[in-house]
């Protein structure tokens, strides 16, 4: 079969991943499942595993293939399999978890002793068929379409899971501030809406995302090249500054904002990570602030997450491209090119 | 009346606050008590108010009397005041809160938006009588001495404030660590081990607060000049890290342990104010870690410390002053020469 | 000034209440306000207190005038009052709260110790005027109608604190039962709908109430006297039951449809109190099943609702009577006769 | 092998079991695992099960062995099993759960939808051999005695899961009754004891568990029987009522109780089945009081209990006896004459 892998860790796009014929996965655990893959999303985490970023982090086995947001049909499952069968169409979180460590127990599926990730650690889906196992997938009706469907798996439920922790401290008329409404954050919106009650901010550089954020409910939207993000907050606010800030940026700019914009015991949640956090501990005591990492999201949550798009409130905006185009996605969402989230079709 | 004034800013600690003669308070509203000060501890805090750390987060008018830890007996009660009357001993939270905002109502008595914060905004208790409101006073059994309680004021309940928020995360046999056993830390771990059945490491550089630690009931101490910390809690939690972080130094040092030293979706509770938070967005993405700030603690928190009190759950090492040995109190906490926590007895 | 007043028990509606010629309350505390009554919602526990319901719970001295859901305009307020002044628009949280017991600091309005309750234990606001104080008012925006606003100062608050409840319990795409669509109910089903992203179902035996139900955002109807509730909720739910049962009736009917409705580990709030619940221990065992009950709400929770209103994501159905009218209403909400809720304007 | 087995259901203790000669179960599926029994708690829902009180709520197919708190030796593991191998000591987790299943994946192992429950649905462990799987066992250390601890895997948690929700909720100084310090309530005390800094009231009949309950650190004991429970409850927490009441016994009195002696917003937790709760919604409003139904803990709160276990917190008294002694125990426990928990040694 054709995968796109990565051979060795570069900053040009334009060569990036290379398109390899290797043999298809096969289930040799009882709980395996290979998937046809037919929807394989581009995360800004692929350009950052291309630059090495990730190294430091988890271990990678170069050649591997990319793709962590997959969705497709079910091809061929370990003989214990029990929850879905061959022709099965399934979105999948992006882990292979244990189920036996405490943190599955938990259901922490990202904490996992015994973590497979493929896409990061082991191969992804930018390929025909993916390896995954039982845990990973959710069966979807077959009136959804997996190609439209798939960034849920990874964009998705990050923005998913960064929300429901905001959702949680949010009581009706709080202001929440969402920090890029990119490929996560224009999904984070529509969460946050669905989900809570609360007056909401979003905050984009690019004028078509603020449009963007506006048509998706956000109340209020800002521009912060041309506006003085702190005034308007507290203007919004009568004052009294925002609860909760969902960043799906996480450059040193955005998190600098958080302390100026939180109200008291106010909330900043770090999704995206390009940059760094950097303040007194005295701000953090002060306002009794804190800066809340969020990694990825649960398997619950991608359940709950595939329910709000069963039910409408919350749409995807997507193009896709085919295998032999994975370095044109690379290159463009390097240059903040791509409009909402870009799908490869393998 | 003698207080304890501060004139102006100042490095110099031997002669930082000048004992005046001034009037004594009054109650002038319904709500206004007067207290006779029997013991008024002494906080890092007050050597920060002295540098003039804290002008750029609250108004200060010079001379005022510093002293934000106070207990003592009741002499005067306006009108409308119903739960304590003169004669009665009382234990006095640090801020005087309106009572009519949504943050008192929500039980967040920092956040009030009409706060008086005597000691570090109005004057302190650091003088023979202090003025402050029903709100604020707590009623203490006869057999209390009030010299010894005093310091539970601010340093009891910000100890216990940052634990209880710990200690809703820790399941039986999760680990925490207390970072700094100090004025703070050494109450902080006394609560930690009455609220939770967690495991429990304390680290200090210096092997008297070490000890006390461990009399204290730490299960493990460390200490970081000469033990390696990171490899030290991996080997103690089976490799999986520690679930809380209480830091009651909040220095660069104390703060990058961190991301080290916890595990998966641990937080570090950030209570000491010395230095800053920095780190890569991608090192809170990648681990769920948190940077959590926290602040003074509430009324009903200083109410279920000093049921602790009462138990016998919590000792307090305390030293007295008199008023007129005040700088020199100043000066040896500055030079982290006072053993547990000074009072000064006006 | 006018009031309607209760000067015996009884069970006759029809002569409930007198309109007695009585003295204008006074601001006697430095806290106190009086309210002119521009609309006062008449309750169901206004029934239940006139056939003596409440005398085993609470102290009443009769006559007392009823009348615990008001709104108006301030016209006197007590010397210590900061947050509203005379011409003041306001609602009335139902309790007038101490601000100092232990239970007023963590919120719990309704569960002070020193509380009074005008129209359950003091004069309540079916006349021209209200005694009531401070910690007790919403100020209001000049464009809000304080005649159709009045009810939630009591059902709206009632059934919003059920939700709030249940709301914390409800992940996206769980499911949730209401049972009882009217006064109360129709504001509950609202509060859920814009809280939530829980599919919901409800249950009345009144056509008009369902249909008002599937209006205001119900995904589901079901008529308990034609309909196996027990069977539609389970296919509803594909075999795993209701998450969460918010029961503004309280029968013995609708409390024990509870055990049969409810998946695991389901909770039925128990709002309504006509009947009483009556279940094997070990059915609530077996299914980790609770039966919560739930009373009014926090002035916070007011101060949600009311934003929830400006929003216009709760809409009320009121109809309005004259003081004179009063017992009219009274008989006709015995006899189920009232739509939405009648307000009396005095 | 031989196994103590249920031919039919019977209200005759004496004859209730039957020593069969059966064969040894064999792991067929890739997790399965096979314990040699080294210990079997005694449990009043045997004696419940042999009555046929269970077959309203699960399918039982008769003969079956009984017995669902085990722990013991691997003897044999599936191809797939990475946790335990051959030799293992283990305690065993009540039931054998998918995995798969949402519940399973949010930590609820009681709520799987695809659920074994050894000695309640499929043959326990009052038998030579056991057959579980991967998921329900917990590994011991070398040093712990496994007869000994055997009983903490359904009664130890069972508990432990009920005092964990109420421990929550208890700020230190709370106030917690426990009613019934039989098997489960013994323990339950000395989970809330080491888990929170409330102040406890245990309640019941037996002297000895009364005098038990003070040495393993209750506060005060009650005797339902002589004293006025009501008035004692209310005059130890001055007048306000326990915030949290766990009955280990779940009869029509003691759940009748709960109402008389919780404080406002307070929950009676159900552990216990022998009886029905009862009480007008009313009541439950008016004090927004709960009752909490509770089932057996997870398998992540067994793994938090052995913790306590390990560091000394929680102890059990036991007592010891051969297979053919078991309807001996059944009778005895019938008659309420074992002192702690009896133990099986197969
Ligand atoms: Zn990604
Ligand atoms: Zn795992
Ligand atoms: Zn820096
Ligand atoms: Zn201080
Ligand atoms: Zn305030
Ligand atoms: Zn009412
Ligand atoms: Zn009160
Ligand atoms: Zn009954
Ligand atoms: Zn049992
Ligand atoms: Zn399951």
């Amino acid at each position: 079969m054709q995968a796109a892998r990565l051979h060795e860790y570069t900053e040009e796009m334009e060569n990036a991943l290379q398109i390899d014929e290797i043999d298809r996965p096969e289930a040799t655990r009882s709980d395996h499942i290979v998937v046809e893959v037919e929807g394989a999303g581009w995360c800004q985490t692929d350009n950052h595993i291309i630059e090495g970023m990730w190294t430091d982090y988890v271990d990678q086995d170069l050649p591997m293939t990319l793709g962590h947001e997959n969705a497709g049909k079910v091809v061929e499952v370990g003989p214990e399999v029990r929850t879905v069968e061959e022709g099965d169409k399934v979105i999948c979180h992006p882990v292979m978890t244990c189920g036996v460590c405490r943190q599955c127990r938990l259901g922490n599926d990202m904490y996992c002793v015994d973590l497979e990730f493929p896409g990061l650690t082991t191969d992804g889906g930018f390929a025909e068929y993916l390896l995954t196992n039982e845990r990973a997938v959710i069966p979807l009706p077959d009136e959804v379409d997996t190609t439209d469907i798939a960034p849920h798996a990874d964009a998705g439920i990050t923005a998913y899971h960064a929300v429901k922790k905001a959702a949680n401290e949010l009581n009706a008329g709080d202001h929440a501030v969402v920090i890029g409404i990119g490929g996560l954050g224009h999904i984070g919106l529509q969460c946050l809406e669905a989900m809570t009650a609360a007056e909401i901010t979003a905050l984009d550089i690019k004028a078509e995302a603020r449009e963007l954020a506006a048509d998706l409910g956000a109340h209020h939207t800002l521009d912060p090249t041309g506006q003085n993000v702190e005034e308007e907050i507290l203007a919004i606010t009568d004052g009294r500054g925002a609860e909760q800030i969902i960043d799906f940026v996480g450059a040193d700019e955005t998190t600098a904002l958080g302390p100026k914009i939180a109200g008291s015991g106010g909330d900043h949640h770090v999704v995206g990570y390009g940059g760094h956090v950097h303040e007194p501990s005295q701000t953090l005591v002060d306002g009794e602030f804190s800066y809340v990492g969020t990694l990825v999201g649960e398997y619950t949550e991608l359940q709950e997450l595939v329910r709000l798009v069963e039910r409408g409130d919350v749409e995807l905006r997507t193009s896709q491209y085919d295998l032999g185009d994975i370095n044109t996605v690379a290159e463009r969402l390097e240059h903040n090119e791509i409009e909402g989230r870009a799908v490869i079709t393998p």
